[in-house]
């Protein structure tokens, strides 16, 4: 087990009903810029159900942050936080919403152009906005973590950021939001939760046994839970298994001590930010062709997933490799997401823009540097 | 899963040489208490890692806290930090330390009888000292969450309690400090961990995957490094999963949205009070009797735990049930430890007497109250 540091100083306020806690936890007197996306909380009564415990406080709304959230457009709410001398943002939304309201609260008092901080992790940031968030779909544990992922589709990029400042102060986590999602917003949330897992669990055996196990918790949870909550009708608790297991994926507790990978992320983002796609898409995408390519710098931890998730029990160690990585795939599939490039039209010059991309960032990724440039031509072809 | 609310400051600093952090983290300009207990830290290397590490800061030492800490030797910690101003503690210590330590950050400032507010949990407890931790011996988790249990040995009493404020504001695990344990408080240690988890575990099935799951791989982690940790010279990533796995047994991780137990824990309190039993020995004794009095109430959880923990797989679900319980006094007994009242000399006037303080003070104790006083008879008459 390496040695770590933890501190989390996030509230969870979880539950049935748990919106209308939000009044009681927040501050009157400072202003408020209530954040949100594309108006579907205003259909799912999630908008109405904020405003009503924001009744006394002075607010100002910003909507339309969109899936991936772009730089111009946070920009914009950064010149009215700055210009109506906002003290609080509260992001109602999902994961993207979430990661753009960090990056304003990173912005507002930054002096100079923002992209700057993106771009270059070793920045400063200086002065931040507290937040707070009501968390509406399940997927990037953004609600409990101190990063974001912002795009810039000027530039075609999309980059993540990651500041100790950027913790939320609380979160509310209602399951019941869960249950008015659309399929497809489901199918991503949980193709992405069960990849942050991934990231963190399949790299090299360092003897860190309870992390392991709770990363194996968490994949057989989603893949329990997921039939369930991809029907019209959900059942409560297993939308609530869903939404724990989702915050619990990106949180940090089974992060600590242990060597992460993250490569797929980095490839995902490169599609969404080439081509648009949705990030659960991407990750189901890329992730089977990443466990393939390095099944033997991965073989202990995809014995103990074969074993202790799938529950594959007979073959040699590698044929129970081979059935997780095609059950993996299966599972991805089972969601409704197509988990080849060719399935989205995308081929060989795309991967090479991305691999010219990696190298020019001099990037290799992955526990211990071992997704070279080279690899992830590899593991994009293999995807074909 | 049931609704819930949770935050938990501490910073967690965690591995090998980790104790050479602790300036750092300090700040200059509060007078500091460190405490801590026999003196075992003298021989260890422990005392004299920490001071060097205090170089430089104004200190005043209290030595002696015994374990099951005690009301009288508490107070006089308290009286000296009053005397002299002291703004910050250091617990140096196991479980017994950080639980006394706490007592003493809430009763310095405290108006009146300290013992009041140990008596009566819903009294307000005011201002406390911040703490911090240097984690000696795994086993109660105090170095990461807001409870602590004292003792008072001239009324044969010992308490919980529990305050969001006694968080520490920072712990330092350092796995190395196991290597010079004595097998006893090795074996207390890990029985004591195994038992907050089932705590948190064993009671009724109310759909709390995650958290079924984690708790699980944290006694299955327990159960896997126990021999080692238990030898002379065990291994480092032995002693640094078992430490991890005391502290995730009781920071809140596993309790969040589940009905908990803690009668067996009540029960072994008495033990210890009455007859200064050590606290992991009470536990081995009462617990196997918790789970054959409550086997119906428990009955999904016991055959999870069958089934996922001790891997057993035939039988039916009764007799998968009757050997899970075997099995787990086997591991007690592995530890080294008896679990029969008789082996202590244990006899039915002490049960009397623990059933005749529970019926007076009308605690109906474990998951919704089952374990009443009459079922607190039974299970421990089975364990005579």
């Amino acid at each position: 087990m390496n040695n770590f540091e933890y501190q989390n100083p996030v509230k969870l306020i979880f539950g049935k009903g748990s919106i209308a806690k939000l009044s009681e936890n927040l501050h009157k007197g400072e202003k408020i810029m209530m954040t949100y996306g594309g108006g579907s909380i205003k259909k799912n009564g999630v908008y109405d159900q904020v405003k009503k415990a924001l009744e006394g406080f002075s607010v100002v709304e910003f909507g339309g942050i969109e899936p991936n959230p772009d730089y111009a457009t946070l920009m914009k709410a950064v010149e009215i936080c700055r210009a109506e001398g906002v003290g609080f943002l509260l992001a109602v939304g999902g994961g993207s919403v979430i990661d753009g309201t960090k990056f304003i609260a990173a912005a507002v008092d930054y002096k100079g152009e923002p992209w700057d901080f993106v771009k270059n992790p070793t920045l400063p940031i200086g002065e931040t906005l507290p937040i707070a968030t009501v968390l509406t779909l399940p997927a990037t544990g953004s609600e409990m973590n101190p990063s974001a992922v912002i795009s810039r589709r000027e530039t075609r990029e999309k980059m993540a950021i990651g500041n100790p400042k950027l913790y939320p102060v609380f979160s509310i986590l209602d399951p019941q939001v869960i249950l008015s999602l659309p399929k497809r917003q489901k199918a991503n949330g949980l193709a992405d939760a069960f990849v942050h897992v991934m990231e963190q669990y399949m790299t090299d055996n360092i003897s860190t046994l309870v992390q392991d196990r709770w990363a194996e918790g968490l994949l057989s949870t989603l893949m329990t839970v997921a039939p369930n909550v991809l029907e019209e009708n959900p059942d409560y608790d297993a939308c609530a298994n869903f939404m724990y297991a989702a915050t619990c994926a990106l949180n940090g507790y089974i992060a600590m001590g242990v060597n992460e990978d993250w490569a797929t992320h980095m490839m995902g983002h490169e599609l969404t930010a080439i081509h648009g796609l949705d990030h659960g898409v991407t990750l189901s995408i890329v992730f089977p062709g990443t466990l393939e390519v390095f099944r033997k710098e991965k073989r202990d931890k995809l014995l103990s997933y074969a074993i202790n998730v799938l529950k594959i029990q007979s073959g040699t160690k590698d044929e129970k490799i081979d059935a997780a990585i095609e059950k993996t795939e299966e599972f991805f599939n089972s969601l409704g997401i197509k988990t080849r490039l060719s399935d989205y039209g995308i081929g060989q010059d795309t991967i090479d823009e991305i691999v010219s991309r990696f190298t020019q960032r001099g990037w290799n990724l992955g526990e211990h540097g071992i997704a070279t440039p080279e690899k992830v031509k590899e593991i994009l072809e293999s995807r074909l």
